[in-house]
């Protein structure tokens, strides 16, 4: 089973702190570029991967989903799902991304925002949604960016003239990563971007858009903080048609 | 046009001296790794962008291709190529990668080695290359990586403990980088993984295999200071198809 640190009390309280918690969708940087690489949702029978307290979810139905299943491994943020959405067309489970087990051909749209690099086995996990999709369908996702996640020190170094460099190694050793974010002994799984796109093509998803997030100046501008992601990529979206 | 490097004396003389240069195809480690993305080369109208001393054109009519044309901006190059070729089947001319002008659908494989990084419009030469393959024609190539090409300084830090990293900055600032490899000023010009990969779909080109090179194991045990090459990615490898 993966790792399930949401569910832990420290780190529970460190993400509800997150902008992207507090203020939903809008709280997070990479959002209007992971949209931009969604179909129109007007009709569309969505999953969403790991979706936490459910705003994509509930976006979603806005949107004009037809009806959205959202799966989670973590009771605590599911109960607050819950809570916070007044729709019979959403629906929440417990599951883990690890061993999803899924009707086939029954989604016209997976979505995942920022779960799958807890995921360690991604070949079975692109094969079960594939499954999961009906012909045409759609997965879009985001994922942290293996150049952010592969370094033995994943932080900035900053030169005697002020420049701030991001140290890259291990860049081929795919495998576990064990970072303390927000509680200590979070494992991620780290892989290669071409490993994760040539995964997704083994399991018969056509590549659509690879986007390496980095915020628009505007972005910049009105959050100066974020003119660090300039140097290196921090997240990894793609979009992909069964 | 493009900067023609490769005809400084400097330049020629220590490209000349690589192993890629001396040993040909069997000296550049990526090789085996780009030769497996390659399709069954019986019959097929092979064009060779960046050919150089003509290597792998020769290598790709052994190989069974009907035909190859090999096009390179170095005359020196070329010249070279010609007196090691000896196949009335393989051609040469100098062409410019920044303006490419080919017959429409007459090639079934477009190939090109570590040339692309010196291509500043790659829209427009991906749209060259689609028009100049046939529907289904495959196109594979290597470049320089990005991760590789980004920082200001390219070069490793070594830590205190002994530990190498490669400082990456400027991952998001795409445009030309001057380097002093060979020759003083080499300019090559950046683009992210996500802009070449799009660059391509949007060309309609289907993408098929990424590969971001690192030597085997075997390779390293044969030549120890490959080992570095685990640290950070130096090579982009794609196959993909018209």
């Amino acid at each position: 089973m993966a790792q399930n640190i949401y569910d832990k009390p420290d780190f529970f309280a460190g993400y509800s702190r997150l902008g992207r918690s507090v203020r939903g969708l809008e709280g997070a940087p990479e959002w209007p570029t992971l949209r931009a690489m969604l179909p129109t949702m007007r009709g569309l029978r969505v999953l969403d991967l790991g979706c936490g307290f459910g705003w994509f979810c509930r976006w979603a139905r806005e949107a004009g989903a037809s009806s959205v299943l959202g799966l989670d491994l973590s009771d605590k943020m599911l109960a607050r799902a819950r809570a916070e959405t007044a729709d019979q067309a959403i629906g929440y489970a417990i599951a883990d991304l690890e061993h999803l087990s899924l009707p086939d051909g029954s989604f016209d749209l997976a979505y995942s925002s920022l779960a799958f690099h807890y995921v360690e086995d991604a070949a079975r996990l692109f094969a079960s949604i594939q499954r999961a999709l009906v012909p045409g369908g759609r997965l879009v996702f985001s994922t942290e960016h293996p150049v952010y996640m592969a370094p033995t020190k994943p932080g900035w170094t900053v030169t005697d003239d002020g420049r701030k460099s991001w140290p890259v190694d291990r860049y081929f050793v795919e495998g576990p990563r064990t970072t303390d974010w927000l509680s200590p002994g979070v494992v991620k799984h780290h892989r290669t971007i071409g490993t994760t796109l040539n995964l997704l093509i083994e399991a018969r998803f056509r590549i659509d858009r690879v986007v390496e997030f980095c915020p628009s100046a505007a972005q910049i501008a009105q959050a100066p903080a974020l003119a660090e992601e300039i140097e290196r990529p921090m997240f990894l979206l793609v979009a992909a048609q069964r």
